[in-house]
């Protein structure tokens, strides 16, 4: 069955990337807003027949970017494509994902049925914030896990560097983010492992930063999966620098970088293009293979 | 059984209007953005077992207040809410009600659908723009008509002023409002009618402003649903004043002006408070009445 | 994928001429009926794993002509149809597409939720009453434009007839078809446009019939989707000479007919073969060709 | 709640009836035809917030019936009715209810998901065809079970008539209605029960139709469900005489008489209303007051 | 499209022979228990883009194997099938088709209903307990029917033992089989019917068992769907010979055989490998080349 | 509207006291199995227009649990019931929320889907293994957290018992349920926190247990939601009193208990009815009132 890509307005370039890794052609589409600020997503290629892949993440603006999506299946379900498969490699809206407080929605489900809603039958995402999203939807999900893509770009630079993985520690900066931590080590023969651990000793206390694990002569490499505003790895660079670690090196799949500015300390940090921002001296690991692998 | 009123963004001064109105108690809301401009929209009052009332014109930033209201209402699901209802007296992207141009969606039908998945069960809107996007829904939706709310305003307001309603004509300014035109004119006994009728007379010709009807020497007042740019009433009044009208009122049920400067050349305008923006110059009749009676 | 047609009572010649345009085959299909009236439509054909195309006009009686439809489409189902196409050229229902007074039902949306309840995945039709009736869907539905193919018809027959297309006037018989006629004049260089306009200038006062554009000395052209009674076009021919029209043709494109005589003024009358019935004197345009494009 | 009854064309007077026995309010209805045949069925009375009973059997002109409900259901939900209740003494494509021949539909699955996709939350009916049929439904569906109403009404008039119960056999005409006879004997102490048996001897032989049981000298009483072309009863009141049955009662509860005549054999022939259909010389039972209990 | 087969605990020789016959690969599934019992079924082959067949008789336990499939099923969506397809040679649950006794469910429709739920989307089973049970489903439903395989078995194994076909009696264990043992017959030209016919003459009195037609002198053949204690078909052996049989032959679909001991004066049982259960002395037909014609 | 209580096999006291707190009348139930382990749950008591509650913990065997719980649905609603409750205090495959390993189900979601299928439209649960579970679900579930009734129960214990609450450390056993023992610990005033840590170092090098927090002289009261094996929690309490635990308290809200022996160095074990079994020397809480409350 033939097959044809389009990206709306936050992706553009990893579009053309997978659909030229892919092989698949890049369709035409045009988002543009009316005087009332109401958006219009157009399909403006011939698609009937043929699968359809939407190349967006949901970044900020969130609700705009769900919304191209959700507008744009429907243009291609009317104009008569067989399927319509979503590649939103940061997938927005997914911390709200449970009722932390009483009164709240879990909006991560609510985008998953609008999604099913707009026709979307299939999608493809990165490194969800948890792994139970799957689980909101009733259509297949393919999460694709980038901790191989780190695990082997830190081996090389590290041989690269003269760094012996046996001295390197992988860091994770929360719990959530423990089984992240492990699974890029387990492609450094030899690294430990360390969990920054955030806590109120005792209620009323202030929290404490504690650094489970030996870094004293390490070089860490902290491993998160979302950076926002930076609080956390920022503060998780200091309390290594403090607890003995020798360099720090910093890497996260999605740099959504609200108002981040990142603690210049940081040896070396490395991402993904499912943000696409400008983000000096970042170094930044395409997606597009590993998507294209799974299309 | 229990009920209960809440507000967003957009309508906060008609929901404490319609909860007065109607005896209703006025719930807590909270909406406030994260650092990356994820929305959260939480409910903070007990609606166990209630039914209850979303209050919210789906305005611009309409992709952000139609989010809102999802996101609030599958937060009262998830709190136990009986039932949830939504009275959007602007309905957003009713524009959006077919295909006009190949390769587009049909947003208002995905709205509805977006609605009824969030689990909201009824519909209260204020003349939507066509009567046919009733069907989009699946759930009941009453779709309130002004039209007998401006004409006895008119009728009053005409005797104050000393003018005959015989010497009134009602102008639609497209053939879509005609209809809309007759029922407000049946206010004022014996006041004509007329269409302003924009067309090409042969292709590559451009676009001439005909009205159709006598409107020399007559008092016009110009009757429409939504006010956007203005650019349609604006000419409107010009054609009007041209072809002999004395005097032009414009009455027009959402006043979403986005860029828009009325013609000066129009005596009053008079509209409705479904959308809270400030009008200078403008009289607002208040929809809380006519909601309340059909909550 | 495998294709293959049926047809079943209203539209048993057009589906055997989109067979033979578009190279597909003519299934065998028996529909008829019980002692009490109960009918049965049975599939008499293989047709596991098949693309299956039912081609039937839900004309009169409609209820049963979309009855079939839908048993037939649930008997294809049941014997393993990959999927199920309705080609239903004239859409039953389709002018109850709102609550046009309280207490009525929304009935072509019903119609379409039915379709989909049957199992139909896609629907293909011609010139639908309303667009929005696409917006009933939440299956593609492709609504397939004749302007064009009445526009060259004439433009080819006026050729023929000597008449010079600048002296060609195109009339909308009502303000609802205005657009149909400026498409159709589109492909007749230089002809002008005129729309039928009935209003009652003030209420109380009898309905008149004004034309709005100047059709003296005019050769008219007035273009209709649906002709049932005729009441309609036969009011406008009569018009149209009294203004000073030289001669009146008509198009439309579906011709119901119920009880109708056409007013005998009428130069000539082109419709198509949506609805499978005798008209004595009518020009016919198949359909066939445009639909098989459309497969 | 407040709850109200309409009829619309085919059970008038059970509907009266039952609006009676039940202390409901009768509601206003209007059924009509267009010109080209299509139905409106019009709801004109207040249904807000009310649970609605609509009484229609779904007899012949059977799509026509049914379409007349769904089309009512739908003008009810869009007027804000709480629930939507379908009573249909009999139900319309209940035969239609297994692929009996290849290639056929499930026409009264196909009938049971309408009633669910126009919005009928519960369907009370009489004597089901095959209480499978309770099955195809995904809401609640009341079944109700004449066998007791004809039991006492056989147990009183074989006793006005002097008939001993215990010379009375109970026939069931074919094997499908074993357990019907089983139930109505249950209420005449000490009748013997018998069947009918069409059998074919061999293959290629002709039908014979034997009684199993001992009928001689018996007064019979044949029990079905549904009458309709009347050929069934009618030979096995011939096969009970020629066996030696002294007297034949007849007892069905679904009158539907397509083209009937009664074997004027039969002693009397006793029905319900579920059919509003004249027969002469009938006994006619109501089922109005059975259908109240379970509103 | 490529297609994969699976079983999981009940069907693993038919898989495997299904497999064979069609040609299609059979995949690498893993079903087991965590130590509270929770069952987990993995697929471990790839499976994206394939349409998938899971062979499994939903037998005893059977919540356990509906369950499994149930999962499997889920398994395979969330890992990319394009397509799952359910063979159940056995429908579990098919005895509870309707509400037997007031308060009950109907849980043949209500697993129909989570097959579909999983993400079924086709289902192949064999004689199932009554043909309404398609009607459950919204999904297409192939019922195998097996009177050809088993008439034609008996056809050959009677000329074998030189029984002239005109000398056997085909005779269905009660009404509810009566036609099966017809289509049985009609492979075995000249063979004669009987039905086993249990009732109670009169209220009150104890059950009786008729054989109705005449097999004395006549070789028969019983003909079942399911024997599961074997009551039944033990009884019916008994009485036919009491009326002069001079042999039984015992055929019948599903073995469940929960506690049954097969009534020694059966001369030969023959069964198929719906159930996958030893069962001393039984011929097994298999229904692998029936099912494989089917997919 | 009339309230009415279920127990089905697993929570029958539990039942009866929410029924008896909540003074709502417990209904008849009745489950058993047919010869061939089919289940059959029958509702006895009169349902037609009340809001039924079944109470039932779907633990082990959980397949059969769930089914009792999805076939009382359906007999509930098809007796009329207004709306069905679950109130599963400990909820089956809870812990497959996830695809942990490539090809498995996301059973938890199944479980959700199955429950909305069958009819079931809100959903009672305590401490859900996820908080995500709730997002798997369309309908509202209420997730009862029961840190405040362990953490008072401890308080008044340690008060009775002498133990200055300083002195006390609140342990939870995996990063998972860290925010538990938060939770817990804040009804303890002056408590202290800590978390065992089970990790490999490196990979390839044997699982340590650390414990992060100080112990030595405390006295530590392990907090957890379910336990299963007893492993997590045995293990645990060697590692605190290895580090100098004076003694070790044990509090978990679900003991499944599947073939598990508690270390018999803990102090005092508590728990809840949300199994039961018969625990040696527990403490049990009821979670009638509670649950009572949230009803």
């Amino acid at each position: 069955m033939k097959k044809i890509t389009f990206s709306l307005t936050s992706s553009k370039q990893l579009a053309k990337d997978i659909a030229s890794v892919a092989g698949i052609p890049l369709g035409e589409s045009k988002v543009f807003r009316f005087a009332d600020g109401e958006i219009m997503a157009r399909c403006e290629s011939r698609v009937q027949g043929k699968i359809c892949y939407i190349v967006q993440s949901t970044i900020s603006p969130s609700t705009d970017t769900i919304f191209e999506v959700l507008m744009f299946a429907d243009a291609l379900k009317n104009a008569g494509a067989f399927e319509v498969v979503l590649i939103a490699p940061y997938f927005g809206y997914s911390r709200q994902d449970r009722v932390a407080v009483k009164g709240e929605p879990i909006t991560a489900k609510l985008v998953a049925q609008m999604i099913e809603t707009a026709g979307i039958s299939r999608v493809i995402s990165v490194d969800l914030h948890t792994q139970q999203i799957q689980g909101f939807f009733s259509i297949p999900v393919t999460n694709i896990d980038t901790s191989v893509l780190f695990g082997r770009y830190f081996a090389r630079r590290f041989d690269e560097l003269g760094i012996v993985h046996s001295d390197v520690c992988v860091v994770s900066p929360d719990h959530g983010s423990a089984n992240r931590g492990r699974d890029v080590s387990s492609e450094l023969n030899g690294a430990s492992l360390a969990v920054i651990d955030k806590r109120r000793p005792a209620p009323n206390k202030s929290e404490v930063i504690n650094v489970v694990g030996d870094v004293r002569g390490k070089v860490c490499l902290v491993v998160d999966d979302i950076i926002d505003t930076g609080g956390t790895v920022n503060n998780a660079v200091d309390a290594l620098l403090a607890k003995g670690a020798t360099q720090v090196y910093v890497a996260a799949t999605h740099a959504i970088f609200s108002t981040c500015h990142l603690n210049p300390k940081i040896k070396e940090f490395v991402t993904t293009d499912s943000v696409e921002k400008e983000i000096e001296g970042a170094k930044v690991l395409s997606l597009a293979e590993l998507i294209a692998q799974n299309i």
